[in-house]
């Protein structure tokens, strides 16, 4: 989630330039100028709010591209309402970029619940969609609480089971506050996504037992290991820890994302396919707003206000380390490694554009 | 959640004399004969699918009857909604015990979820429900998807924090399936149910070190000292292992059963007020039903078939331990420590009403 090289080695650059660059890269692949300027948000909002993992660090030269070039991705998506009720509906993503079509299903999700109370959507024949906050936040907007969710190929073990069978199943909650920062929740139903531990592997660390079966079938530290295994442990890890819930979470995810889509599930995935599910609800369909936010705003100062146990200094609510990444990011510019760097000059340098993202 | 003593020195009784028993008890403390059979039934319930912790055993003489007794449960609550919208609704739940409160706000949640594809329901100034899934599987029985959440005390420390700020928050999601039992998550977002530390005190076993904290702020397996603390660690226990999304997880539980309800949280509840948070989807408002049940059977049998890891025997599916062990203590009969026979019988006795609960 954050950076793992000291901040010396990364350049700073202005998140704006760099979601323009960003955006004329997916343009030049085929992608309508719209599209291409909300994916290039969504990734270049993942590096400001800290989740580098999800940023534009990746996945851009070694998937997205590829991706789109061969049709796995395609680039002018029709995106189509398959079934709806008064607040469900089920959406068909033709193949596009996920930033894309869970935004267009979010917005009918909001507008259901702007209606009704409440409103949800899930996709099928979508594509990598990014941070799951992306789309929970986009109700926060609107004054709304929203959630999204999404499955992804078979990464992770079942509690007891030797082989992956579901995805990192993230889930994500976003609830507004008054004069707090919003509650978000964005996490892998696994004990730690792969990028962490491919992190790791490329920084030369171990990863904890918590994270990942190696080869042999037990628990590894090595993240070389972990990565050839492909066996993340569902949250909670092993028996005493719990991990039967963090297996029976990835379950829930797996259904609404993948089954109330009709996508499909685990292995059964071919081609990159994922489904995704979202939705909102008013918060005035329950209680008046402003009591809702001033009660938001008393329970998260109770919380960050908790004496710390021994070894930490703070506590915090989910969310904040996002807001203060955000806060500090956009004055300060968002670090890039240097690798990425390279990658993006590349570009620039093939679309004929200039390469000036310095803050 | 299942028995700790051997089964020689249990006793297994009927179900549905030891419902009728319980219910006269409930009826004695001046609960209507209907909510006195919906209260029984719920407790009962929990023993039948192996949740003794949650079932007759442990809170009938020493929580439930002196509440009923010095009002802190009102034993003839008016239950009355206090706002709504298309498909969401606040409900007050006077004081009632929370079987009858929350199966007021379900059975709402359904209607409206009938009608509109969705509906959700809070509920303010309840009291302990049991477990969760009884209001989530109510949804299972229309065809829908369940969720029920409540919220409850100050028993769990938030990730990093030395002092309990929320309760252990359990989260249920029922889905139904065609011929493969429901899926069943019913899931305190601590690593463990206080009610297991306490069987492990009273059976004298230590307690893993994931599941609390004791009273000099580190993890402890002592269950004495875990019980005296009364910090519960949140899901995932630790830094490496996650602990942030479990105590995440937490505070979702707590907006939505405590806030969107306006009841409160963590120290702020007084007398044992708790707020829940259930609700209902239509399946048929996003895909066909049939669709989805064959689905959901493909999925939960690609799970089970999942090759075990070493030490294990098998992979299950959430719901599945429950579903056994009802079907098993339908015909066998529910085991009962001999300290809960004992205590029924003072019952019986007092009422004047026969002891006949033999299987």
């Amino acid at each position: 989630m954050t950076s793992t090289l000291p901040a010396s080695t990364r350049s700073l650059v202005d998140a704006q330039r760099l979601e323009r660059l960003v955006s004329t890269i997916f343009a030049s692949l085929g992608m309508s100028e719209a599209h291409a300027t909300t994916t290039a948000r969504g990734l270049v909002t993942a590096d400001l709010r800290g989740h580098e993992s999800h940023g534009v660090s990746n996945y851009i030269d070694v998937y997205y591209q590829p991706g789109l070039e061969s049709g796995v991705i395609n680039p002018r998506p029709n995106v189509r309402m398959v079934s709806e009720s008064h607040t469900t509906s089920r959406w068909d993503g033709d193949g596009g970029i996920g930033f894309v079509v869970a935004e267009i299903a979010m917005n009918d999700a909001i507008e259901r619940a702007r209606r009704y109370g409440s409103g949800f959507a899930t996709v099928a024949n979508s594509r990598h969609f990014g941070m799951a906050q992306l789309y929970s936040r986009m109700a926060v907007e609107h004054d709304m609480i929203g959630i999204a969710m999404t499955n992804g190929g078979a990464l992770a073990v079942p509690f007891r089971g030797a082989d992956p069978r579901l995805g990192t199943n993230p889930i994500s909650v976003a609830i507004p506050c008054g004069d707090e920062p919003p509650y978000v929740l964005d996490m892998a139903t696994t004990a730690a996504a792969m990028g962490k531990i491919l992190n790791a592997d490329r920084d030369g660390r171990s990863v904890p037992r918590e994270w990942a079966l190696g080869t042999d079938g037990t628990a590894t530290t090595d993240p070389a290991d972990a990565t050839a295994a492909g066996r993340l442990l569902p949250l909670g890890s092993t028996t005493d820890g719990g991990a039967h819930k963090g297996y029976g979470l990835a379950l829930w995810v797996e259904i609404f994302s993948g089954v109330l889509s009709g996508t499909g599930f685990g292995k059964m995935l071919g081609a990159d396919n994922v489904g995704h599910f979202v939705g909102a609800f008013r918060v005035d369909g329950f209680i008046p707003l402003e009591t809702f936010k001033s009660m938001m705003d008393a329970l998260v100062r109770d919380l960050r206000a908790t004496p710390p146990a021994r070894g930490y200094t703070e506590v915090l609510v989910a969310g904040d380390p996002e807001h203060r990444a955000e806060a500090e990011r956009r004055i300060h510019g968002v670090p890039l490694h240097p690798t990425v760097v390279e990658m993006l000059r590349g570009y620039a340098a093939r679309l004929g554009v200039p390469f000036d993202l310095e803050k």
